[in-house]
């Protein structure tokens, strides 16, 4: 068997028969996750193609995120994309600490502002209550991975500023610290463009698609207790789930 | 109580102080969903600032979906956006119509293609095994809201050619006439940006930002039998789930 099928005379552009060859070979587990991937030199010298093309090539799939480069280091194939499991509710820091990855908080605000229409409706506050607004970048093994906004009355807000924001869950904290009882969220998924704030915050190109996530979650005694937007980099993670089609 | 609360002197731009005004009024169900809203002049007058000003404002409100312009009746308090539940396995068809929407699907191609890599993995078949491939658009009260492509193997795929699949979800097709009992799905979400393809398909601005789903749905058999990518408007379409603390 030979690594990569040789290039054919085709209409299709050579890159891009560059960059399916090597999916094949990733996809089929000839190249495995994290193994380093032949040099552009190598790669060209075996399709028989400019270093250019392999380049483009690989270009395509680092946006895909099929592969990593690392500088000085190599080509990498992608570990499998990170992903959270929606079967029950999480903190993202757990729900990643339980797969291996480490997950660091940046604090970028902790401040107190009058509750947003919105934010209002979703805690059952009037509109202008004060609460506490918590902005967070979340790193996933050293990237940043999303931007999450979280509104909590000011009593646990104020609370929280003593707290190791940078490790741990607030989530965690409400309950082990707290002894706050969650019972469950509400979580609705669409997808936006990324604004400078966020692009910046996240380390995208504006405009980039992000992930968006409400996410108001009550505790078991059925108050509405914190609402958060998740603005996640629709590239590089994924939510999944299983849906029976008769639960 | 006034319907509008006056501008008051600030640094806030004037046009962003009237949408949230009008948006104020809309979360507290003073317009509600459905409603019409007062003229751009009528609202200029209530709030004492320019028509060009209150234009922008709606402008705002209307990329966010909030408003709707419908173009000689005036505008319009949105409906709650349209919303699948993750709850189980359901046809978009089947879930839309339940909540009281039409849908509409246009069939854009029909063929049959070799499985590139992924679908192949996904369906457990060698890369290179014929499948059929079909794209349809999904129409939502009228307007584009997702593009799908449905991966199953040719058997089926050309079964389907017969089938009214303009008005029916595959999966009912499946289940109902040709008896195969659909078991789970497993379901990916991440977000990418629009290309030119998907762009046209569903209406709006090469990289406007799409939810990506990836389906893999098997039968109660636990064979795997479709395979699809569904690219939905991220702005148009939410998907909403309850995730419970301790399931």
């Amino acid at each position: 068997m030979t690594l990569l099928r040789a290039i054919e005379p085709s209409a299709v552009p050579l890159y891009s028969q560059v960059r399916e060859r090597l999916r094949e070979r990733i996809v089929d587990g000839t190249y495995a996750p994290h193994a380093r991937l032949p040099s552009e030199h190598e790669i060209g010298a075996l399709l028989k193609v400019s270093r250019i093309t392999v380049r483009q090539a690989l270009g395509d799939l680092q946006k895909e995120g099929v592969i990593v480069k690392v500088p000085g280091k190599g080509t990498f194939v992608a570990t499998n994309r990170p992903s959270q499991e929606l079967a029950r509710l999480e903190g993202f820091g757990e729900a990643m600490a339980r797969k291996g990855h480490r997950i660091v908080n940046r604090v970028v605000k902790h401040v107190q502002v009058d509750a947003p229409p919105d934010v209002a409706a979703r805690l059952r506050l009037a509109p202008g209550t004060p609460v506490t607004a918590i902005h967070r970048v979340r790193r996933l093994d050293h990237a940043p991975v999303s931007f999450e906004i979280t509104y909590v009355p000011t009593t646990i807000g104020e609370r929280l500023r003593g707290e190791n924001l940078a490790e741990r869950d607030i989530f965690l904290i409400l309950e082990a610290d707290y002894g706050i009882a969650l019972g469950h969220a509400d979580v609705r998924i669409d997808a936006i463009n990324a604004d400078a704030t966020l692009a910046d915050a996240l380390c995208v190109e504006r405009g980039a698609a992000l992930l968006r996530i409400e996410r108001l979650t009550w505790t078991a005694d059925g108050v509405p207790l914190d609402f958060e937007y998740l603005y996640v980099r629709g590239e590089a993670f994924q939510y999944a789930l299983r849906l029976p089609r008769h639960p």
